[in-house]
């Protein structure tokens, strides 16, 4: 209880509380453990006649004949439909979106293509619907159109099962960095410096802040109070965050949203996404990050295989593809989805190249390119698809000039060509190319230092990413992964801006 | 293969590649299943002699003496350290905050505080460490003072400690959850609008949207291109998100950041906080919505208890008030601990009041209340100490005018002394006070619109969350928790600038 609290407490509540011990004990109507309601999911797979069943869902399509009405029943637990047989008279009301509860029987089913069906005796229709001006229409509509109506695509059942997607890779990740005793943290989204040193970034400011009373003047920036009296942005990257974390308790990692302010059009780019990013100390070879990353992998994906989502991924595939769509992402084929499963969980090790490998491995192939230059997004395609048969592809120990200034440069017998190069990697897998992002981070602190002068960060908002090397170093090391991209390459869906709910890019907002 | 792919691949490509099957399988180095690193809790339960052990972690204390000398070692897997036993030559150049690899037995202890010990054979220090500059010494330093060097004081055992709450807490609610069939979801940071119609919110900018040549001239509002074509701000809710996603899979839930730009200097808010809210359709009763709450935080406290934290956190509690704390938090005893969590898991339910009925309680108690006037944070903190009775209490139909414009009202039955009420309801605790908001939401198109209107709401950004109602609509409901109070409550830490690694509030946002 606070000061405040004691010196208006009446000298006689004691006694008198005392007298009406719990009285609101017997009003309390708490049913637990919890009743969950039953999911569309658990009664198609009960083949068991039943009297008495209730169920809820949204009305995928109507069919009414003279005598009887079947309609479609989702509710988002599965991709199939419940069938439910009606009384054309009960149906009358019903269109294409309407929220029902239906009670009935549990019956072995007189058609073909349900085993069991629901034998309807009541319907209670839920809420409004005005199926006709639905802007979500039950046909072919394109991706793009879909794009305008974030609030109502995920209804669509393929859609419905992304969002399942999301939620069970959280889960299996959860479950396999607490087994590995990585502390899971929270980051902050509102920091004084982008990650990189690079990077356009998005500025955080407060109307709250401004406390002059001309609010319509034009400002100056010197005439701006900062909320947080100097300019602040959305965070790049958790990194530099998690490795202060890494220090208190050697092994953390992240799940949160970062962002970028640029404007990139591609099928692989959002301006907010979300980005696993994890940290570990005690760490001098760089494998042991790169173990990390393909363990956690694995796990996620024997995960997928072993359950229901991945036969239901593989059906909205099948029927994706039966579609024509204009949109210019890459379609994935049923048979190339379970190719990147089986790559994953591959029983061999997934390939581990240098950089330097992997320019020699390119230009073998015809391409011809400088050591120096750099690998675009087309050589990275190609590494992945031609080298890793499958299998993601480690590509590692990329020259310096091309990296932030945080990455531990290789010893010596790093160094190629009269080029310096840095302990790092990133994961490539096909299609997609670059997945994740990891390096031993430089722990020594004059070397830090002078790498941090060279871009120009010394001596401002990252001194505090010096001290850490300062007090108690240790050699460390971590990675990023592009979470929104690892939901794409999982589920085949070609465009990161249709496996992410409200997707945010350049000139796009919706809702 | 994207096209621009197939157009410079050579024709003797796929041939070439058979040759070179798998070249670099054989230089792949994945251990696994991954060797985890052995974490000092672990050894500390080991309660067995061992030949050769290594162990990593920083030095806590370093004690010398003649011919012996004894570091406490810690890696923040457990509150307290493990003792080494060393030469002092070996401990020459340790100290405080040193990052080491240490090599030894592990056997039972000549002293009488730990069962075993270390007998120490080598040390490896990892990394630079200048401890007396740091600014993290091993003495008490005021919560002040360690909320300016937030990337030091995690590594305070009792931070560290918090650290792991937050990442068992996150893992409880995962599992629970997923159990219940709410599919976690990812709702967007960057918005089109507040979620109340009030509040003071963060603006988002971005320097690549000035097209302008002229940057360092004034720009009125007209002038300013923005990079999503309208103003966008960090989002204060993720609830309106939710319930579109809610009509796709029925039941939903996220834990996400949001923000407020509020200059409040109060020990339980902050400008940047986790919130965690969940939605759920076909639901008409508001007992379904604080059923979830309640089980939820029944489940999250039987795992706390079930597991060594909750003993870590109580010996951290006891040694906390052994120390001067000139902070003006509310200091929580270990008794106060205990009984808090006794009172979530408390075998009998959770009272729930209504709003008019803790006014009267209130009024009886000595308070002058009129019914309109609202609950203050003192009514709250006296309801949760004196009707709970250690367990959190639900207060609920308050009056519409004090509340969001998405509330259910109350059918004419909840009108009370003339006023209407909404199905809505606050969680209330000790010390806290409101820790969960919940509500009915209103699902009918026109009495939303009509509640818009009066908002000056209807017209604008959220049309989109009218449709809602339009298509499909079914009752509804949720709630949202600050999480980061939670964590302040199940810990007993007084402020929430302590639970939070990186704390941003009015003028705050160190690193």
């Amino acid at each position: 209880m606070s000061q405040a609290m004691r010196a208006w407490r009446p000298a006689s509540c004691a006694l008198r509380l005392r007298k009406v011990s719990r009285p609101y004990s017997a009003a309390t109507t708490l049913r637990y453990p919890l009743q969950k309601p039953k999911a569309i999911a658990e009664l198609l797979h009960k083949n068991e006649a039943s009297d008495d069943v209730q169920i809820d869902g949204w009305v995928r399509s109507v069919r009414k004949q003279k005598r009887v009405a079947f309609i479609a029943l989702g509710d988002g637990s599965a991709i199939d439909p419940l069938q439910a047989v009606l009384k054309p008279e009960q149906a009358a009301e019903l269109s294409h979106g309407t929220a029902v509860r239906l009670r009935g029987s549990w019956e072995p089913s007189q058609g073909g293509k349900q085993s069991f069906e629901l034998q309807t005796k009541e319907v209670a229709i839920q809420g409004a619907n005005d199926a006709e001006s639905n802007p979500l229409q039950p046909k072919f509509q394109t991706a793009e159109y879909l794009r305008t109506i974030p609030h109502l695509r995920p209804r669509i059942p393929a859609n419905a099962l992304l969002l399942r997607l999301r939620s069970q890779v959280i889960a299996s990740l959860t479950r396999w960095f607490g087994e590995q005793d990585f502390v899971q943290t929270h980051t902050p989204i509102i920091t004084s410096s982008d990650c990189e040193g690079a990077g356009e970034v998005f500025t955080i400011s407060s109307n709250a802040s401004k406390d002059s009373p001309q609010k319509s003047e034009p400002e100056d920036q010197a005439q701006v109070e900062h909320f947080f009296r100097s300019p602040k942005y959305t965070t790049v990257s958790s990194q530099l965050h998690l490795e202060a974390l890494a220090q208190a308790v050697n092994r953390v990692w992240t799940l949160s949203p970062t962002f970028r302010a640029e404007k990139s059009d591609t099928a692989r780019h959002l301006s907010e996404f979300y980005m696993l990013e994890a940290e570990q100390c005690f760490v001098s070879d760089l494998n042991a990050v790169m173990d990390v990353v393909e363990g956690m992998m694995r796990a996620v994906v024997n995960d997928l295989t072993a359950s229901k989502l991945s036969q239901e991924l593989l059906r909205a595939r099948e029927a994706s593809a039966k579609e024509t769509d204009t949109d210019d992402h890459v379609a994935t084929n049923v048979a190339n989805l379970e190719e990147r499963w089986q790559g994953i969980v591959s029983a061999d090790a997934w390939p581990r190249i240098t950089y330097s490998e992997a320019i020699n491995e390119l230009n073998k192939a015809g391409f011809s390119l400088a050591y120096e230059s750099g690998l675009e997004t087309e050589h990275e395609r190609w590494i992945a698809q031609h080298l890793g048969q499958g299998r993601p592809v480690f590509v590692r120990n990329y020259p310096a000039i091309q990296k932030p200034f945080y990455m531990l440069p290789n010893a010596s017998g790093g160094r190629i060509r009269g080029t310096d190069t840095v302990a790092c990697f990133d994961l490539l897998v096909p299609d997609l190319a670059e997945l994740v992002g990891g390096s031993l981070r430089e722990h020594r602190p004059r070397e830090l230092l002078e790498a941090m002068q060279k871009k120009g960060l010394a001596g401002g908002n990252l001194d505090w990413y010096h001290d850490l090397r300062k007090y108690g170093s240790v050699p460390h090391g971590g990675f990023g992964l592009g979470f929104d991209r690892l939901l794409c390459y999982l589920s085949g869906v070609g465009n990161i801006r249709d496996v992410v709910a409200f997707p945010r890019w350049y000139g796009r907002c919706e809702c």
